[in-house]
Order: C-alpha cells, then sequence, then structure tokens
C-alpha cells in the first residue's frame, strides 16, 4: 500500500447512531436492505477526483492552501500516478463503491492534442490496474473542456471549429476511456457552452454546433457498445453569464429537439438548481416527471451567496425530500451520488477531507432511510392521493383524455352551473408532518 | 365625448426631440417609415386595461392610493361601462394603435359560472361599440384565471377537476370575444399554474393536466377560425413559488413535449425575464432562435427587488438590445409591444398616468431608431459575422451537417495536429460601439 | 365563552415527541426547567394579532380567501370586538403566553384623527378587560404607520409634515396603551421610511426627521415612564426599495448617531434577515455583539424568493443556532418569540391557523433546548475557544488594549520574525458536530 | 522608453463626440471647465495597478488567458521592473493622472517577512524614479492582506494574533511608501475581515481586533504627518460569506462605535454596492449624508450574476445619477475615479485593455458633464425643493429642533384636526426629465 496522505486513517466503518466516534458512519450501513435492496445500490456513493484530489482550494481572491505531494514539481506522469495512489488510499478510507473523473484531473495535459491523448491513456491503464486491486469501480468520466485558454469562448460552441474540434477528439477518446474502466454513465457539463455576454454571442449558430456535438456523441456510444448512460448536467451560469443547458426543463427542451430525450438524461447537481433559482428537489421532481432523471451530484450551495460553494451538504429536509423524489421517480439506476463537493479553503488537512465525506454520506443516507419510511408508511402520499382524487372519476378523466373539445366542456360546465369551492392545500399541516419525520433520529 | 379623468388631456403628438413639452412624444413618429414600414406597424404599441384602467396601486403593505369613479359603488355593468369610456378616453391621449384586456378588467364578476360570462359578453359588445368610433384596436385578449379564490391552487393545473373545467369555460369565451374583437392573439399567462409548495404537488399530473388544456385552446382556435397567435407568457414565479413555464426555453420543451411548438409562440415581459435570471433580449434571442417570438409585454423591474416591479422602461441599452433581436429574429408579426408596466403608488394622478405612456412610447422607439441603424450601418453585425467566420469553410460545415461521425473528427484533429489559437472576444470595443450608437440622441 | 371560529379547538397541550396527536406540542413543554429557568420565560411566546386574526390572504395577483366573521360588514367596533373575542380564544386553544398588535389591527381606522384615536382606546379597554380574564399578556405595541395612503411617502420620513404629525399623534397614543395594556416593549417598524425611488428623496432630510422622531419616542418613554423596551425592527426593503432601517449594523449605525445605543434594541425578523443578505443567526449574533438584541420575530422566508414569505418555519438548523446566540447574548430579558408569520393563502381554515402555530412553537422549543444542550455540553464551545487562545496571552493582549502602537507592533514582528502557519477552520467538522446534536430528537 | 506591450500605442486623446477613432476620447477633455474647475480635477481618473497590469483572467473554472512578459519565469525584481515600465507606459497611453496600487501587486512576496518587506521598499524606490519622469501620481495605496494563505482567516480578525501582527507590520509600511510616493488617500479593503462561516467564528472578537487595528493606522497616520485620507471600502461578502465592512452605513456605525468617523471615509465600488442590494447611487448619497464620502472605484457588476464581475462601466444613467450625487456631496475632494474594472477572460490582447479604459473615462467624464448640467439648469432639483417645501415652515421645524415633545405634537395636531393629503410622487415624470437630459449626447 502507498505511503500517501490519506494512508494513516482507518476505514471508515458503520458504528450506528450512538457512536461517539467522528470518524464513523451513524447512518450509511452499506448493506442494510431497503426498499428491497442493500442501502449501497440505492445510493451508489462516488467520490470525485476533481474535488477531493486535484483541488487547492485556491479562490478569486487567493491562492492555493491545499498543498498535496503529487502537486509538487516532477515528472507529470510519476506525479499523476502519486496523485492514483493518494485517490484509491481515500477511497480504501472511505470505503464508497465508486469515483467519477474529468481527464485533466487524472492526467496531465501537455502542449500537443497528441501528447495529451498519449497521458491520458498511460493514466487511463494505470487508474485500470488501480481498480483491479480495489472494490471502488467508476461511476462517470467526462471531459474537461472549460478550464483550458483554448475554451474560453466555448468547447461545441466555440465560434472556432478547431475548437469543436479539439473537443470531439477528447471527447472520443474519454468516452473510449470510460467504456474501458466500466463506467456506468458518461457526463457532459458544459462550462462555457454559452456566452459571457450575448453581444459576442451568435446563439442560434452556437446551440446548433451544441445539438450536433450531442448527436456524435450519442451515435458514437452505440458505435462502440457503450451501455453507460449518456449525462447532461444543468447549470445555468458560473463561469458564464448564460450557460446553453440552464436547468433540467431547459435540457429537456433541446433533447426534444435534437430527437434525443429517449437517449440522455440528466445528472443534477444541488448548487446548480440553486443558482438556477429551482430547489434540488423540484429539479429531481422535474426530470422524474420527464422522464430524464440520471444522477446526482450532491453538494449543496449557500443561498445568500450568489456562487458555486459546493460545499458538503447538511441540510436534512432538503436532502429527505430529494432522495423521496428519487425514489418517486424509479431510483437513480445506473446512477449515483457524486460528492461534487469541496471542503471549503481553510479546511486544507487530509483529516478535513475526510470528515467532509463522512457527514455528507450519513446525511444522504440518513435521508434516504428517512425518504423510504415516508413511502412505507404512507401518511404522507395519502395527503396527496387525496388531494387530486377528484381526478380518478371517468367525467374528469375524459377530460385529459383528448375525447372532449374545449366547447363541449364548457357547455357542460355552463349548464352545470358548476361553482368549484376552496379546499385547504394544508401545507402547514404537512410541513408539520413532515418535520416529525425528518427530524428524528428513529431511522 | 364622455368626460373621464383623461378627457382634460389633449391628444399626445409627435414634437421631435427638441420639443420642450413634457406631454409630447419625441421619438415616437408613428408614420415615420424604417426598414420598410411606418414605426406604428413595426412596434404595433398596446395599452394594458389591467394596469391602466383597473389598478388601485395597492401592495401588500398598503391599501389603494389611485381612486377612479368606476371603482365607486354602483352598479356592476354602469360603472364597467364608465371605465370603457375612460379607457377610450386614455387611448385617444395618448394615440397608440392597440389596447389588450382580460376578462377580469373589462367585465364584472358575478356569483354564478352562468352570470359572469353574461356580463362578460355585454361588455364584449360594448367594446365592440367603442371600437367602432375608435381608432384603437384589440392586440390581444386574456382570462384572469388568477385572482380570484377559486384559482388559488391553479386554474388548468388546479387539485380539482372543476377548476379547470371553470377555467376551459371561461377561455372558450374569452377567446370567441378576442376572435368578436378582431384580436390579433390570445394570450395565456398561468399565473398559479405551478406551486407553492412542491410538498402538496403531484407535479406530473399537473403538467398534463396543463399540456391538455393548451391543446384544447389550439384545437378550439382553429375550429373557430381564429387567426391570430397563441401566446404563452412566461414567468418563473410569483405569486407561486414555481410557475411551470419559468421562461422561453422551458416553454419551448412544455410546446415540443405536445407537438405544440408551431401553433403557439411566447409573449416576452421584460420583468418577468429577468426575475429568471435573464436579460429581456436574452429571451427575445431565445425565443428567436427557437423560432417561437410572439409579442412583448414592455416594462422594467428593479435588479435589486425580488419581485415584479412592472415599472414603465427608462433603460436605453437593454430597450436597444432587445429591439435589436426582434429585428433579426423577423420582427413582432401579429404581436407587438404592450404596456404591461404600472404606475408606482405615489403616482395615482390620471397625468402620471399619461406621462408615463409618453415616457415609455418613446423610449422603446428611440429604441428601435437606434436598433435599425445598428443593422444598417452593419458594422455591429460584421464584428460577429467576421468571429464566426471559420464556420462557412466545408470542412467545418461537415462537422455539423451529419455526414462525419465522433471519431471521423477525432481521427482528422489529431493527423492535423490542431492547435487553436486564442481570439480576443473583443466585448469593451464591441460595448465601446454600442454606447456610441445607443446614448446619442441622433436617430 | 364566546362563539368563534377557534372555540371548537380545544386547548393544546405538552404530549412529549412519541405523541400522535396532530395538535400537541412535542417539544414545547412551558414549564420545563432549561438554564434555570422555564422555557416559556425563556421563549415568550406571543401570537401576532395582524396575521392570525387581520388577515385575509389576498397577495398582489389575487383576492382574500381567508372570510371571518368579523371582515363582513357590520358595525367597526362590534366587529372589532367580534375579532379580539377570537383573538382571544386563539390565545386560549394555543396557550402560549403574550400577543402584539398594532393599532390597526384591533380598532377600525375612522375618517379623522380624533375617531381614529377614540377607536383605539375604546378598542384598548376592552383589550384590557379580555386580558384581566385570560393568562395572555402583551408583549408589544406597536402603530400601523405604512398601510394608510397617507403613509405612501412614509410616515417619519414624509414630504409632508402634516404626515409626520398624525403619525406622532398616533405613536403617542399607541405608547400609552401598550403602557396602559402592561406591554413588555414598544416596536418601530419603519414600512415605508425609505424611499421608493431615490430620485423624488433628500435622504439626508429624512433620515434627519427620522432621527428626531425616534428621539421624540425615548423622551416620550421617560416621560410617562414605560419600562418597557422602545424596539426598531430592521428591514431592507419591501414595500420601500429602500428601508433606512435596513439591517441590524445599519440601525446601530444609525442609533449611535442619535445617542441611542443604550436606549433602543432590535426587534429582528428572520425574513427581514435574509432579505438584506444575512441569515438569521447573524443578525442576532451581531446585535449580541453590539449589545442591542431586544427581541425576535419568528418566521421564515424562501430562499428561493425575493419578497417577505413571512412562512412559519421549519428549518431547524437555522432555529438551534438563532437560538444558540440568543443565549449567548444572555437571552431576550423582555423580548420574546412573536409568531410574525402567516399560513399559506391556501391554508384559509381555522385548524390551519392552529397547525400553523404548533408546529412553529414546536421548532423554536426544540431549537432552544437544543441550544442549551449545545453550551451545557461544551464541546462546540471548546472549540471555538481553542481557535481564539491565542489571543489570551499578554503579548496578544498587548496589541488590543491601546498600549502599543503601529509601528511598535510592525518593528517587534519583523525583529521576531514571526511566521504564522495555517490552521484548519474545521468547519466541516463542526458541521458534523451540529449536525449530530441538532438532528436528534433526544433534547 | 521601454518596449513594452504598451508602447506600440499613440497617447489617447480627446476628439470629440464626432470622431470616428475607437480610441479617442469623446467625452473626457481633460481640461474642459466645469463648476469652476477642469474635468480632470474633479474625476481625477486613476489606473489600478492589479487588475491593470497584474491580472492574469484565470476563473474559478479555468487557467490565466492573459500572458504578459512580467509573468514569465526570471528574477523577481527585475520582472516587477518589467511590469512597472509597462504600467508607466499604459498610464502615458491613457494620459490618466493618477494610478493605484496594492503592495503585492508592484513588489514580489518573498518567504520571510523581512525579505517582503525589502522587495517592497525596493520597488517602492523603483515607482518613485518612474513617477519623476511621468506626469501620473498616486491616487491611493493600499496593502494586499487577503490573497496569501496566510490571511485565510482574516488579517487584523485573525484567530491568530501572530497574522494580526503581520498585517500590522504590512500596512506600516504600506503608509510609509504611499505617503513616500505622495499619494493622496490610503485604502483599507478588508476582504477576509469576515467570516467563511458563522460555525467558527467569535464574531465579538473579531470586531473589537479591526477596531483596535483601524486606529492604530489613524494613529500612525499622524505620527508620520500623512495628510492624505483614511478610506475603508465597504464589500458585503466574496471571497468571504460575509464581511464586516458590509455597506456604507455598516461602517459607519463602526468607525462611530470607535469614534473615528472624522477620521475615516468610504472608498465606494459600484459592484460591490450591488452585491450589497444597493445601488452605486444609494451609497454615494448615503455616504454623502453621513459625511464620509472619499473616493470612488468605478466598475460595474451584472445583476443577474451573484458575484463581484468587475467591469468596465457602461451604464450611462447610473453613472450620471452616481455623478449628480457626487457633486451633490461636495466632490471627492483627495479622492478620485479608480478603475477597479477588469477586462473579460476573453479580452486579453494590450488593445482590449486600451479600449476598456477609454470607454470606461467616456461614460464617466459624459456621465459628469450631464450631472453638472442638470444642476445648473436646475429643473431637476426645483422638483424635489418643491416636494419637501413644508418642511420651510417654522411649524415644521419645530418638529426637529428638539423644541417640541411628542405629546405636545400630538396634542396640537389633534386640536387642528389635520388631514394631510396625497402628493403625486411624480416617479415617471422625473424618470422621464431624466432621460431626456441623460440619454442627449448634447453636453
Amino acid at each position: 500500500m502507498s505511503n500517501t496522505v490519506f494512508s494513516p486513517f482507518e476505514t471508515v466503518k458503520f458504528e450506528g447512531p450512538s457512536s461517539d466516534n467522528a470518524l464513523a458512519y451513524r447512518y450509511y450501513d452499506a448493506d442494510r436492505v431497503v426498499l428491497g435492496k442493500p442501502l449501497k445500490e440505492h445510493l451508489r456513493f462516488a467520490v470525485a477526483y476533481w474535488h477531493s484530489l486535484a483541488m487547492t482550494a485556491s479562490d478569486p481572491f487567493g491562492g492555493p492552501t491545499i498543498h498535496r505531494p503529487w502537486n509538487e514539481p516532477g515528472d507529470p506522469i510519476a506525479q499523476a500516478k502519486v496523485k492514483a495512489d493518494a485517490a484509491f488510499e481515500l477511497f480504501r478510507v472511505l470505503d464508497l463503491p465508486f469515483y467519477c473523473f474529468h481527464d485533466a484531473d487524472m492526467a496531465p495535459a501537455a502542449p500537443t492534442l497528441a501528447e495529451t491523448l498519449k497521458n491520458f491513456h498511460i493514466m487511463a491503464d494505470y487508474l485500470g490496474e488501480k481498480m483491479s486491486g480495489s472494490k471502488t469501480k467508476l461511476l462517470w468520466g467526462t471531459a474537461n473542456l472549460f478550464s483550458h485558454p483554448r475554451f474560453m469562448a466555448g468547447a461545441s460552441t466555440n465560434p472556432d471549429p478547431d475548437v469543436f474540434r479539439w473537443s470531439a477528439a477528447t471527447v472520443k477518446h474519454c468516452m473510449d476511456v470510460t467504456k474501458q474502466l466500466g463506467g456506468s454513465n458518461y457526463v457532459l457539463w458544459g462550462g462555457r457552452e454559452g456566452y459571457e455576454t450575448l453581444l459576442n454571442t451568435d446563439m442560434k449558430h452556437e446551440l446548433e454546433q451544441m445539438g450536433r456535438f450531442l448527436s456524435l456523441v450519442v451515435e458514437y456510444k452505440h458505435k462502440i457498445g457503450f451501455d453507460g448512460q449518456i449525462l447532461i448536467e444543468p447549470k445555468p451560469k458560473e463561469p458564464t453569464s448564460h450557460q446553453y443547458d440552464f436547468d433540467t426543463a431547459t435540457v429537456f427542451g433541446f433533447l426534444k429537439k435534437y430527437g434525443l430525450e429517449k437517449e440522455v438524461r440528466v445528472n443534477l447537481e444541488a448548487n446548480h438548481a440553486t443558482l438556477a433559482g429551482h430547489s434540488f428537489e423540484h429539479e429531481i421532481a422535474t426530470a422524474g416527471a420527464l422522464g430524464i432523471l440520471g444522477s446526482l451530484d450532491i453538494n449543496r450551495g449557500d443561498a445568500l451567496l450568489g456562487w458555486d460553494t459546493d460545499q458538503f451538504p447538511n441540510d436534512l429536509w432538503t436532502m429527505t425530500m430529494s432522495m423521496y423524489h428519487v425514489i418517486k421517480a424509479g431510483g437513480l439506476g445506473k446512477g449515483g451520488c457524486n460528492f461534487d463537493a469541496k471542503v471549503r479553503r481553510q479546511s486544507f488537512t487530509a483529516e478535513d477531507m475526510i470528515h467532509a465525506h463522512v457527514g455528507g454520506a450519513d446525511l444522504c443516507a440518513r435521508a434516504f432511510l428517512t425518504a423510504a419510511k415516508l413511502i412505507e408508511d404512507g401518511k404522507y402520499d395519502a395527503l396527496l392521493t387525496e388531494r387530486y382524487a377528484g381526478w380518478q372519476t371517468p367525467e374528469a378523466k375524459s377530460l385529459l383524455d383528448g375525447s372532449t373539445s374545449l366547447d363541449q366542456i364548457a357547455a357542460r360546465a355552463e349548464a352545470e352551473a358548476i361553482d368549484p369551492q376552496p379546499r385547504s392545500g394544508k401545507q402547514e399541516q404537512i410541513e408539520n408532518l413532515l418535520m416529525r419525520s425528518i427530524y428524528t433520529d428513529n431511522v
């Protein structure tokens, strides 16, 4: 076993709610069976290579505070391997079943496309070796098409077609590697697919570029027989002023326009939801309603800050209702819960990194257990069913099934002199019920 | 001519930029021909019956400050006619070519559906009479399906199917009246089509209800041979916590889902755009790119306030770029510019109402004239054309036309060792060019 | 006992966490002693006359949904007494120790100042009678100087000095009545003390008006021997675009300017805090640090909505940390926890009103119990103490005590070649500790 | 003359509004006398060393796009001199009268305090030499106490007193150098004087630290006879979650608490104002009303983005009203207009940098000229004077002068049966007047 910053830590174990060990799981009992299968198969937790291994905690007003050995000067490939060794040590410590990566996190960029791709494949093989000695699998791979200056005006939506081509080449190899490593999904986050200012942008042309790019990806998936999901990760803005994949509803319209709504799903992130003006549970419920829920990026934003803080989650209410909507949508399938979250800039120690994941995993696990109880108990669902019960009559169904026209409905409403009466929406009663269900540790 | 609060005012005339008459148009020269037709046919200004006649300027913390004779106690129909007389006096004073109404603005509600509809038709006939003696036409009609308590949980999306039926009956008659009065468009704003809390909401069922409702409307339009446009007005929230027609992109996805994207367009409002996190010009450009630009609601929000302030516009930059994107999208066609704007609570005099419209019309007119000059002059467009010039080569076109696969693009990019070089986005240069173009009164 | 809408409900009792009665207190055990005194004396819960009795649940887009008998046409004083009877029935049901009022909630306005004041005193006497037969006391009184159109441009800050005078007369009587009824505090919320637009505002003059008004209030308090606290309630905006009492820090500066920082404290509202860009606990901690914490308005906003939603609280984390800072600041003293919260527009039944308060009181009680445990347990505080431990050395103290100059400090730092080393801020560890403490029902 | 990236550009000249040279001033006619002195003395424009020389245009999602020779590897002092040479070339090109710096922009950091300070003095001497051959003066100096990891938990507010000491030493030298170079002001921006999370913060202690630190600075100013102004630059957040110097009103309260309100003024930045929920003109008017207006940081934010975009200004309305309030407050005195603005990430060329400043200077100049005309013309001020005219009577004055008590005012108001009548706030009329004044290039 390599000697890394994470090596001194023992593997985190489930010890139950009464444990007084800060580095133990209290709720994440991986093998506990709920709703018919083990918790770990519902949640499919993943560690994010970028935030957990590559991040240095600089911000727009200050430099790095996290200094890891693999960021010291040295041979790029050798250092990337040191980083990979540390990654697998972290996976061991956390005992979570998956990880996720961008090409740029795990392999060093080089001046030319050829060398960059070569580095990437060297490191892909190395990760493959590491995985063969580990139980951690790949939840998804993705390409970083936003950090390098060549992407400053977009990747597939760049005014320069050569950047589109560079992006295509990169994604092709990234899909190959994701397949090679047994990934369950391939994700596209269009970090600069949008505009810094509309003033210099031909939006219609850029949307066309992006539509074709996604079609290329889907066609290639089928060509190589990759059986994972293709996922788009919506975000409304940052670093751009406007990102084309604004939110779930926007992505759905985009997929419909290019006939890809059966081929592509969404990878939803909590902080991206709130930046778009939505709750996390709203985005999940919307994706569920539209049939495109794919996977989750677990984190939280700060409602009082206007940027992507990517904090580890601590809001039990939101997470419980999010998990409720996940279950209602049929679960995450090949997706999972990826900790796309970063420790704060002052939390620079290796121990901080472990605390952060332990807290996050426990919060999600407890939220899932509570959501499952809510559903099994049925009282909450019964309130909803009762609220919409009027729609179960034949007459009501005829309003929706296409059999009646507007003037027929009008004529009948007038003839019957309908006079619908108000009914309480019972929001406070429901909130009280949920408070009692969510804020108990009897899960 | 009736004696109304607006009667003392003379008809506002175009007097040019150097006029020192506060109640004159300086830029809105209705018959000035630009881009091949008179300004009035480009802009198709409309006065909003609700804000300009029905509003009393109460707010959540205070009561009415606007007291008009027609709001005094009296016979409802008689008072509605007094209001209508004042409306046509206001139209005369402002000399704008169109108006817009909700059923509830111009006819009094009554306890039953039948009586409510009867009142509506009485007033529709009365408005028809008024129109025959006026040059003001109807830009659009719409139904108020949000103010009455029966709509508190939505109209078409209500958990109670009887509210859906009431809404259907209302819209049927409202479409009939819009056709009767020669309206160019019929608008649906789903003020409560959304949720107050997701906790008591079956979103999937409600979206299905809303989808069927819209289809009913479109089918009925064809049945009665109404040749106006059907328009949806997006808004993200308020009074709801979430409105399903969040923004243009969301509406597009909804239309695609129900196969209505050729049948329905959007009526875009500036303040709704900003509440959704978009600029007005963004929403217009998006609708243009998606082929669903219909009409505009002219107003402005306050970027520092989180609610719909519906102020009269005064931001020349935003309005100019908005008009630029209107022209680029092919103009407003049957749509127009409706002043969905209200005077401030302290601006309770009749004179304030006239000042507000004069300022708004002049701002839009000047913005349109400047946008037309920008386009005719061509310097700005040339910068954009040059930026995307790379996409004109056959090789670049092959990236988008479906003839090349991801791996072919990748192979060729690798073989050619492409190395795209950064090019300036020139944002500041473009902003300077636009400042010089927009902030000059030489239009 | 009067027959009111609240009469059918039994008094809500403490039944503990395991109760399955929705209308029972689970955590609010009024007589439970914690930190040396009963919970009810720490929290001093109050029912707000306006939201709970006067509100009709209209919003800017829709009319009333709450119809109470006392809002029907009738003799104003008689109806005000019906309302008062219902109020005391509601207080009986909820069994909370206090209430709060505005003059305008409990007495009908009249066309003249004299009649308005007369009505007010009639109702004050009537409330006094009701109180003599009830255990509910008055937490605070206040004057509504924002709803009537005369206040549209402000009360004490109005451009018209007669409005200043009207306001002064009203506040004088409102203070008299608050004293008469044994109120513990007198509150000023400057709902329109600010501006709708800076464009028509002489801010300097208005601030001077407001400063003098507050001094008048403080002088009068002493003159009549009112021994309650004078409180200012900060809010950043709404209905105004800018309210002068923006937040705690702003109010502090204002008090200092007029030498009133020992005389006046703040009444902090959760939703006002978030509208100002602060958390509730931030405002409480700030008031604690500045020595001006007075009382709390309990509610919550919606982080995704930009207006004052005034919802009943359900966020246990925020409320617990808020109560923690209350305790750290020395408690609420003569202040209390007033439910300045309103049921949702669809929650129009009397039962909804009771559920709302029960849930709110329980959340606050549980939050307080947890905060007390946090403090008694000491682990959390120990982390803070340790973080600042460096400041306990004599050398460090000399940096703050005025004994050392900038150049002396510099010289010594240079001489010692200091090189401060990074220490983890441990945010995630602390959050995990707090999650374990807050999200357990073992209180 | 050194050969730098800015050397190829000719000095930008005033050519008037009709010029077709993109790199000319159209409104910034430095010597034009308005309101009794030359424009350059009113505006006192400054170039910011950090944004214009040190910035590389990286953002949280991508690396540098601006590559300047002085950022290449090399001897730190030698490279800092190359940068300084380029800076003075840029000053020559722009022909603006001032510049501003942080210690860290112009001198390289070193591992120890002693070496860091040594580097700083070497470079201070070098800048002194450059200045002797240039007409550009120093508007203000400041210390960067936020970028280095040692400041991650604050500078003067750090939990570690050694960081307070380091900061004190740095500021001492930075004040010395500012004096040495003839600076007109010394600025403190507390970029990390606040908290990342309240959870690990002792706010009261930190405020005390900050208060003492500011007193140390003021005392040292007097000790060394520095006759410039001490300025605090408010910002509400970013990089922190909360910055103690939130806005002007907060700073005023802080100054009052430490008795420094006559010693310290504010340096106001447009983007910081909007992040705090205020308009730029609001902050200027507030500082004017409180007597603490010091200097301006010229830039703009994006109302749809939640972070500090620091763009060059292009909103003529806001800038004109800002300049109006500057003039009303008596002008900027020793302060000035510092371009604390950065080119967009895609605007990486030297030419972009020049365009940006030219556009910004011209916008400010035009805004000032229009504001001066507004004041000289007097129509706008007359509207305000008329609005508050009622306060000129002896009776009204007695309300404010301390001569009358609350009960006396009440008694008299009742006796006179006052009944104040509504008056229009005329917002739309005023906006129309301002639109006509601002959007004309006849300045």
